[in-house]
């Protein structure tokens, strides 16, 4: 690889630091339609937040869902070789090409909610390191990778969600929550796509050697992301910098998109303030994940499949906020009472 | 009224108690088609399970979700000139209106999820009689609604989605938890449209005096509807029970319309296993009727709006479920490998 094309990390977080804020006038304007529109003062609740959130984060009021995109990032994982995984590390290419196919649940859910499908591989015939033994990537290949993810939201979108592939990858995140947030590799491990007691200590032993490994060099999100993350990680950290400079808002899916926004939100308490998380998984860690990042999953319907496919079902509820808000009519409107004409 | 057109409570009983049970050989054909789709077994969690569960009720594998349908049932109430709610009983009728011309959060969320929506309104001139001093229903008029309910699924569907609308009817539903669950008022009376601490006082005070009018008569659930319940809730009871028998999924909206489905859990602990709970209200006293219930709510939005909402948005969620059972992949198919084939 040409080490001159490289973007260097002080770049990214040169990007990450210069992120754009909320529009709180468009929150504003949001909050003040909601107040007038049939229906008692929040009681939709959570629909009433993502509407007012978007709107801040795409600067724009009322906020659009015309072109939500799914984007799933895929990679492939030295550390696959330990036996991490029920599954065989050629599953993540299949996987790859059952997506482009459509015989995929994401598919199905991108039909269901009409959401658009980007497929993003990622060198999938060269593994990253095994994170056991050695750095995952080189600086540079994680730049760049962070710089190919920011890609996502090139083709325009208003929504985007991010999800992966990647055989092993759910070692690579515990590796990563547990080097940004610390304690034991048992706190951040789970079954995955379901392997037995021997593939779980396994996934603990490797995620144990890979912080001995890299002992010292954690400090630094950034090298975190580097030394024990993947390629998929990478792209999805650079997709979700790119959506924030883009006013595009972000749902996140599962445990692996979420290792990626901690490694941002590990660089700046607020660099993942325009991300959703789609929903809490099966896998035990998300959730601590999510504690630790102060941040409420919007769904939790015991789903552990990666791809998507949560922050997926989540965009249906987010579009059909979107729509109450623009759709419904106001008490004037409506000619319907409002609370505070009551005798 | 006519009482010789009248269905006595008795004809109900016999409903509820000849309701058809699951078809464990649809379910049976849903898992094991679930189990060679390309993806983790189980890694859909939730979505699996609703697959299998619209197979049982709808008596078919692959289950189908093409005509998913929302009644909403309006009631009024006697109770309500009480001082129970944020807003003037008036409210009920406009809010009706409010729905033929599409202006409400339902008409909305039915667009963005492509669901039909009925609206049956319930003699709104004529409240039902105010339950802290009289029965709101006489067994005939009970029954009748009952009946009329059933026409919910009439038209024909594959999902019904019941929710309501009714100033005063969060107090019904109120007294009804209480009349069936036991414990003081205070534990399933919360503010519902949004009053404050004096009309929460107010609502508090109603329950505990229609549960001390009608003391010693509310052993029978039926009773209990006829006396604290009201009209959209008989209705609605009504219609599960038809959507049984019709083999038509349910899904229970909020607050009030659980109350309907838990007059008939009294009734028989069987008689809403083909209830699907689509979310857990802010309304606090919902969590704890569904936990005497012993089911689980798919979504947990805080919502508190009623009119069907919180059901409309989990049939996307079903809707969705549906269509990865249907549309997948299997390992085979897609030339993926099986955990099965790993070495």
């Amino acid at each position: 690889m040409d080490q001159t094309t490289a973007i260097p990390f002080d770049d990214i977080r040169a990007l990450v630091k210069s992120m754009p804020g909320p529009d709180l006038g468009a929150m504003e304007l949001v909050t003040a339609r909601d107040a007038v529109l049939t229906k008692p003062p929040g009681s939709l609740g959570r629909l009433e937040e993502i509407v007012a959130w978007l709107a801040a984060w795409q600067g724009r009021a009322p906020p659009v869902v015309n072109r939500p995109v799914v984007a799933i990032f895929a990679g492939n994982h030295g550390v696959a070789a330990r036996g991490v995984s029920a599954y065989p590390a050629a599953v993540t290419e299949q996987m790859v090409a059952n997506f482009a196919r459509g015989g995929a649940a994401i598919n199905q859910i991108c039909l269901a909610n009409d959401l658009g499908l980007k497929v993003l591989d990622l060198a999938l015939e060269i593994p990253t390191g095994d994170i056991t033994v050695e750095a995952a990537m080189e600086e540079a290949d994680c730049a760049r990778t962070m710089a190919f993810g920011m890609e996502a939201v090139a083709g325009g979108t208003d929504l985007l969600c991010i999800g992966e592939m990647g055989i092993g990858n759910t070692t690579v995140a515990a590796a990563i929550f547990a080097a940004l947030f610390g304690g034991p590799a048992s706190d951040w491990v789970g079954r995955g796509t379901g392997v037995d007691d021997e593939g779980l200590a396994r996934k603990r032993e490797a995620v144990e050697a890979a912080l001995a490994c890299h002992r010292g060099h954690l400090s630094d999100p950034l090298e975190v992301l580097r030394r024990v993350g993947g390629r998929e990680l990478a792209a999805m950290a650079g997709a979700i910098v790119a959506a924030r400079h883009s006013r595009v808002p972000v749902i996140v899916d599962g445990y692996v998109a979420t290792a990626a926004a901690a490694v941002l939100f590990a660089v700046d308490k607020g660099a993942v303030d325009h991300c959703l998380f789609g929903h809490v998984s099966a896998e035990p860690g998300h959730r601590r994940a999510l504690d630790r990042m102060k941040v409420r999953p919007l769904l939790d319907l015991g789903m552990r499949l990666g791809e998507g496919t949560g922050a997926a079902l989540a965009a249906g509820i987010v579009k059909a906020a979107v729509r109450t808000h623009a759709g419904m009519a106001t008490f004037a409107e409506a000619g319907v009472s409002d609370k505070a004409e009551q005798g």
